[in-house]
């Protein structure tokens, strides 16, 4: 056991790694976005995950307009520590669609199709 | 439903995009790593994982020289379509450590805590 510093971790040349958030209840895979490193510490000090928005370059809170927040309940390091992965409690769509989760276009087959329309 | 083509992607500025394994049994998050157009049609047309190698800039068809394999069950790609969720079907551990997860590593309560040891 010893101290997590996320300056520790290996950020691209942006300074921003990779965060993918699990649910916690059903373990599905909700999306992929960005930290730095004061983002990193923000989720954990606040248990309310807060990615940094590459479009808008400011922090994210997620679903601090949408309601749709993140609770944090377990933050994960990858064997390289350039990765991340959360499981979250996740109120409503974690998606800017309304779907559940950002991954709802399957194309195993070749084809697109689409596994979940937004939610009510 | 559409015609999947891998170059309708969006790849960062070294033409890659990152791919997330998942267990398609467990649904653990196993690990994330690259893909470049060509690793995606390859990993589409074969069912084996290939992932674009950045250190050794080259494809890394998974568990080639291990035999640590990743057949894949499904291909998914978010709202963005910068971003690959793979459902596969692991054989041995995913990561190079042994361990059955790249994840291994909790740090929500600020320390480092292993969560599991490399498998037999």
């Amino acid at each position: 056991m010893s101290d997590f510093d996320p300056n520790s971790l290996k950020f691209n040349d942006q300074g921003l790694i990779p965060a993918i958030a699990q649910d916690a209840d059903s373990h599905e895979v909700l999306m992929m976005a960005w930290m730095n490193a004061e983002a990193v510490s923000r989720t954990l000090e606040t248990a309310r995950v807060t990615y940094w928005s590459r479009s808008r370059q400011a922090f994210w809170v997620k679903g601090e307009t949408s309601g749709n927040v993140q609770e944090l309940v377990s933050l994960r390091v990858d064997c390289d520590r350039d990765c991340l992965l959360m499981l979250v409690k996740q109120t409503g769509p974690a998606c800017h669609t309304g779907r559940r989760t950002c991954f709802y276009t399957d194309v195993t087959g070749g084809s697109e199709i689409e596994l979940m329309t937004p939610m009510e």
